[in-house]
């Protein structure tokens, strides 16, 4: 495994191989999801499908292929996706009359079904969400953070009022940061977008940053106020209560498998994966361990009796039945995959009535007697979680600077990474001058403590943070 | 709504609908699967997907596009799916070196990464499966039953043996046709496919073959055996146990947003769409009734208690307490749904503690004690899942018929649709026939009841299933 330190990126490469999370495609910039890395998203979509459901969002689904002049009616929407479309000109053995694109994202598409559902202000709110594929031909990919294609879900809703409208982006956007505290064990910095960072179409795009090991940002996942743009633009009108004919005000929000390389990128460590145990496919690994083949039948029935009542006490847990593999290559196995803890029982262990408990971070190894082994295990997996969380945070502390002026933590920033928090004043051509340093500002703060811009000599209208960002 | 009986086509586009489950989407032959058509598919799913999980197959996910040269890898493949194709030639603002195609179904795909990861008995059987959208430019389509892009799942198994391969094809298969049956309430028709109707690249084919309401059968979902076609073409191999390397042998099966159309067809009536409860969405509406303002909080009150009970006791159940609509438009509403049960509650109810039952399928009314609500709601789902499969049973007996001769049951079949089982010598020529009468073999049976072929002289080597089809 080349080391977390100093090649950060071959390691991160490492990990997603020998955890079997994800492999190459045939297609430049394709991925393969394997099992492993898919459960991370099954997990992960199972925990947020059910708050959005709580919300009152509905699944639903819409179509792949979008007629390209939809894209195109909202002029910044176009402007902002067209470099990056793959296009369909041939189905069906004929040229196609107007080219289609797979969808970037569906906003287009959404809000020209919305034009034929929504009629009156009785219809409003609508709420949906689905799950789905999207295509975007970028230039440079890495596996889970950027690929042609990658699986997200795209909440979209339309209200009556802009008031409505912001209240549910903001909603969305303290939603997705607590499951990704909550869940992920990684703390995010909630701010807003600048305008040169927008997503293409939107008036205010809310995002969460999160601090990778080695001090660049990575956004987790954004929520975009899309006011009147898209609706005016797909003529979607209601009547309102006051019998006024109005466009309604949208919303669009999503989160990516992007999440599952945050994941890798945040807790990670020169041994492979660290998963975080309230989002881990696989919290406790059972090893039973044997010389002679007479051991094997008592060990194994000790171990499904430990599976049995870890999993009814609500805990994901497997034995590891393989005689294919040795105890050592079973260890492996679980620790570069990160499984939280790993319980080893043998025939001297079931004559003293306890097994081996041992956890991925610390590695201690510990005697639990069966009795209290529910409690135990239960109680590390929710340690674990805390950890893991106080530790993401205690990176990002350590990382998190204040900085007065480009032209003195520019060097720092460029050398060293990490989380620069200074005053801007809004003005584009000083947020351009970042790009020397390879950093952008990741998002606007409430925070107002630097009083003047980072770049001139005006005054600074918002805190921001700026980082190196993948 | 048109007339079941005599506008059957029609009946099925209005259900659609009037119940919400989908919508045209803009481009020819594309769909929108609305809010409720897709609760239907995440039903169909959760169910499938324990079981697929319960018989260790994994969840993955392979790309979206594949590279021309993969489909023409395998000849008989090429040749079934190549009219079907939606091919991008142009990505990130240039043309591709190599046009993508949009997977019509991924073996391609999945055995060229199984070339990568199968190198020896160990590391079989592989079982995969992904729950994916897929594209087949069809000319003719109707919703849910054959559209331009549809949701389906595909589960990809290789094996060291072919005598394995072909018991999990035959395992999928019943594993399908019970899921049918117990969740849908739809009986079908377990047989092989002809060579003519096969996969393209199968060796053999397993269907399940359901009566609509009209007669004609439905392809409910397939189970293929592909023995060594794709993974020779895509060379995989593997080092057996006996140290000689092989080519594994492959199965694949799946499922498609087609089983909604199915559920619509088989169950649905004059008031529209009949939701067998195991795979209904929501299964008890209840209806507060009051006229008075005073009265709303008491009984809102009471039909959230009751929501709440049967809610713990598992059914799928909401309360409607949309002050905008009428009791009436509400019972039309879940009426056309095919929600299996209402539950009314008024004032006078609850003076009396108990409720007004209502299933959907017989209409009858029954007043129910608040403390025997939950049996009785519990065991009239459970009957009326029952009867839904009894009645879909009777259906198919009462139009099936046995006919010798195809120039005295042909005409019949052309008229009357249902299903015909005759006699077959397994040549072609007699099996190309049908087509006059617009029929297909459907599948092979197992049982020998008829001695001569339906159009020649010959012995007939199987009795066969003769139907209209969609």
């Amino acid at each position: 495994m080349p080391d977390i330190q100093t090649h950060f990126s071959d390691w991160y490469q490492e990990v997603i191989a020998q955890a079997e999370l994800a492999d190459q495609g045939p297609v430049r910039g394709s991925m393969v999801i394997r099992p492993y890395g898919y459960a991370m998203w099954e997990r992960i979509k199972e925990v947020l499908d059910r708050k959005f459901k709580d919300v009152g969002v509905q699944n639903a689904y819409f179509p792949l292929l979008i007629p390209q002049s939809f894209i195109q009616k909202e002029a910044k929407h176009i402007e902002g996706f067209s470099p990056e479309l793959a296009v369909v000109t041939h189905a069906g053995g004929k040229k196609l009359e107007e080219p289609l694109v797979i969808r970037p994202t569906s906003e287009t598409i959404v809000y020209y079904m919305f034009s034929k559902w929504i009629k009156s202000w009785r219809d409003l709110p609508m709420k949906v969400n689905q799950w789905a594929n999207v295509v975007r031909w970028e230039m440079r990919t890495r596996p889970f953070l950027r690929t042609s294609e990658f699986l997200w879900q795209e909440g979209h809703t339309a209200h009556a009022t802009k008031a409505e409208a912001e209240q549910v982006a903001r909603e969305m956007h303290q939603l997705y940061t607590n499951f990704i505290e909550e869940y992920l064990a990684i703390p995010v910095v909630m701010g807003e977008k600048t305008q040169s960072e927008r997503f293409a179409g939107a008036d205010h795009t809310f995002t969460m940053e999160a601090m990778m090991q080695d001090g660049k940002a990575l956004q987790m996942g954004t929520s975009h106020v899309l006011a009147q743009s898209f609706s005016e633009a797909f003529e979607v009108f209601f009547q309102d209560k006051d019998g006024i004919v109005k466009s309604p005000h949208c919303t669009s929000w999503g989160v990516t498998t992007r999440l599952i390389g945050a994941i890798i990128m945040v807790h990670g460590d020169e041994r492979g994966l660290v998963m975080p145990p309230r989002i881990a496919p696989l919290q406790v690994a059972i090893v039973p361990i044997y010389r002679k083949q007479d051991d094997r039948d008592a060990v194994v029935s000790e171990a499904l009796k430990l599976k049995e009542a870890l999993h009814n006490a609500g805990v994901r847990v497997e034995v590891d039945v393989d005689d294919t593999k040795s105890p050592g290559a079973k260890f492996y196995h679980y620790e570069v995959r990160g499984v939280p803890v790993r319980i080893e029982i043998g025939p001297r262990d079931i004559e003293q009535q306890s097994a081996v408990v041992i956890g991925r971070v610390d590695g201690e190894k510990k005697n639990v007697p069966f009795n209290a082994l529910v409690a135990r295990v239960t109680g590390l997996l929710d340690d674990i979680q805390g950890q893991l969380l106080e530790g993401a945070r205690n990176k990002m502390k350590t990382r998190w600077r204040h900085g007065d002026k480009l032209s003195t933590f520019g060097s720092l920033l460029k050398q060293e990474n990490g989380f620069f928090q200074t005053g801007w004043c809004q003005r584009d051509e000083c947020e351009k001058q970042l790009k020397e340093y390879q950093g952008t500002i990741r998002c606007l703060l409430e925070q107002q403590e630097h009083s003047v811009c980072f770049a001139c000599d005006n005054k600074s209208k918002n805190d921001v943070v700026v980082a190196k960002a993948y």
